[in-house]
């Protein structure tokens, strides 16, 4: 029995960001109801890559889910889905502000017929101020938070972080607050509304920038893999890769001189003599040390940093994260069937819960897979399912 | 009324990732009694930048608890603590994988003493398998998940997340799996254990790239700011700063070169002429974008951009983004009055909930601040909270 048995969600979001925060309630045993437009659902199923036609971009963030088709610009589709509101703990969207109240499914009118209903928004902006009308994407909120611009190379371009890290950071907000919002109503309370933004939701991570910021007025700029007041506290070529090389002290430092790099004398070299010095002389720095990582592999530096206790580690590419032997004791890559795609790998649930672990017990919905069986929950008279499908409504 | 108003959290993290979960519960209303260290507190403490000899970054993430110093390492100090986790829901702490043991603190040894206790361990990379032991930090946790590899230039070296993802990522994912079992206490479950790391919860956030790596064996590599799949589709110099451009389709490629850079002949162009195209041809592509960009502000393009329906939108720097109007109508920034350090600012909370916000009601503690106090509502006498001082236990 997962943590969330007796939680029932309805879901109109689609591509990343609301999909990966129902597919985390539904790891977690919540039953999660996925509503997919009519007729060709979800426009993630148009993303690569396929296999057996079926979109492995879909399959990641919708497992575990029941999916129905259903065309909610029609009343009779509309009407099928306040019958699913009626049964409903949640109800999560993110169309851009103003179209679920044109839909006839914004809060006001969702909570006539489910008064204890959590509703949660989510939008690039929010549903308020100046940008709410905006169209809002992943990138966009990169931009906007200043994440993009605290990353990149010294004095470079900025560049974007590397994954969707905003979809992401509103995804998971999203959760923890529809679970807030449960504890509520489980203590007693009523439903309430979630006004969730992708930039506020990644901008309430910059707390270190915010503290230099706010406390000393420095604006964070990109710095490569440098880190901002230790050096050399950074990334390093290899002759087969990357490594990173924690020398954050004057300690390390020497360590690293004498038993790492056999370069004893850089310890007296007026350039490198304390940790200013080799902040100052860092593009130099780099490169001497370069210089010499590159003659061996990343496995022999680690060893030597690790017996003398540097902090270090590996920069590893996603197919040696995939294939690492520690990523796979800890079950972040998990292969099961899918009934059209067949055999498909996925990432693992991340947090190991000792009494209601999450876990994976059925694949992502292929389009309208449980339309019939919900409706039928939902005491719709077989006629009635028949007609629906007739009139282009399922 | 928060709607953690019935949950008391021991806290006995440090640094970001611990401290970040916890403020987002207090921020909820949870009663977060953060237990530092003897005799100088949390290592952030020490971390600038400095206000009336306050740390601003400590002050960032420690805002809403209350704070209490200890000596675990003595017998009084331990008794204490016990005292006060008979008293808790949840127990968290970041020590390295077998501190707590030594110190007998860990899960065991604490459910003991309240069968009842949540008990939420992060550390580098989780409490099992073969790196377990090591120490891991945010920048090793970006080297061990891929997410350094797949940030960066185009062609160019990895660089790292400006913001610290990987603390944020465990500390955000502790926090909804302490809801979640908390969920089940309260539907009449016992307490449990969650172990969670900083490199699974990073690594579970890369789901595109998952996709890409299962569905077809591409590996992410850095990109600057482009997209993978549309061109033009990413960050562009302009006279005073950076903005990012949306074209990605035929339709608005066509709308960029008629009414955004008056350049109607690029749509007859060879090089030009499809998506696929412009992607093979995106280096000559971007330097001709650009020449015509920097030759006016960021607002003008942006503004001929969104009349002609291209989405687009601003790379702000964190100083552009702390006075934007828009963050700032959404109560991103906060001010308010530390008893040491006078008026300070910190982010605001980033969901907005209708029935329960979460509310920031105190300060940051300064060192020891609520000792006393705590120490007195366990009915410790006042002669053995003295006794306790004298002995360097508090």
């Amino acid at each position: 029995m997962g943590a969330l048995t007796n939680m029932r969600v309805i879901d109109l979001t689609q591509i990343l960001s609301g999909p990966y925060c129902t597919m985390v309630l539904a790891d977690m045993g919540a039953e999660v109801i996925k509503v997919e437009k009519y007729p060709h659902g979800d426009d993630t199923r148009f993303m690569g890559p396929f296999q057996n036609e079926e979109s492995y971009s879909f399959m990641m963030v919708n497992r575990n889910k029941k999916g129905i088709r259903l065309n909610i610009k029609t009343e009779e589709g509309r009407n099928v889905l306040y019958k699913l509101v009626e049964t409903a703990d949640v109800f999560i969207e993110n169309f851009r502000p103003g179209v679920a109240e044109k839909l006839g499914i914004d809060y006001e009118e969702l909570k006539k017929r489910n008064e204890n209903l959590i509703y949660c928004s989510i939008s690039g902006y929010g549903q308020t101020g100046p940008y709410s009308h905006k169209g809002g994407y992943d990138i966009m909120a990169q931009g906007m938070s200043g994440i993009m611009s605290m990353t990149g190379e010294h004095g470079g371009k900025p560049v974007k972080v590397g994954m969707a890290i905003h979809d992401i950071a509103a995804a998971v907000t999203a959760v923890y607050n529809i679970l807030l919002a449960h504890i509520h109503r489980l203590n007693g309370g009523k439903g309430q509304y979630i006004d969730l933004s992708l930039v506020d939701a990644g901008l309430a991570w910059t707390v270190w920038e915010a503290a230099a910021y706010f406390g000393a007025g420095e604006v964070a700029k990109p710095n490569g893999s440098r880190h901002r007041v230790a050096a050399p506290y950074q990334g390093f070529k290899t002759k087969d890769g990357h490594i990173l090389v924690g020398a954050a002290n004057q300690k390390l430092w020497e360590l690293f001189c004498k038993h790492v790099i056999n370069k004893e004398e850089w310890i007296e070299d007026p350039r490198f003599l304390s940790n200013k010095g080799r902040q100052e002389n860092i593009e130099v720095l780099e490169k001497l040390i370069e210089d010499i990582l590159v003659l061996a592999e990343s496995e022999h530096w680690l060893k030597k940093m690790e017996d003398v206790g540097i902090p270090c580690g590996p920069i590893f590419n996603y197919d040696e994260v995939m294939n690492n032997s520690h990523i796979l004791h800890r079950e972040m890559v998990r292969e099961y069937e899918h009934p059209v795609a067949g055999m498909i790998k996925n990432l693992g649930i991340p947090a190991k819960l000792s009494e209601t672990p999450g876990k994976i017990t059925s694949p992502a919905p292929y389009l309208g897979q449980h339309t019939k069986e919900v409706l039928q929950q939902l005491n719709i008279p077989e006629e009635d399912i028949r007609l629906l499908k007739e009139n282009n409504i399922i």
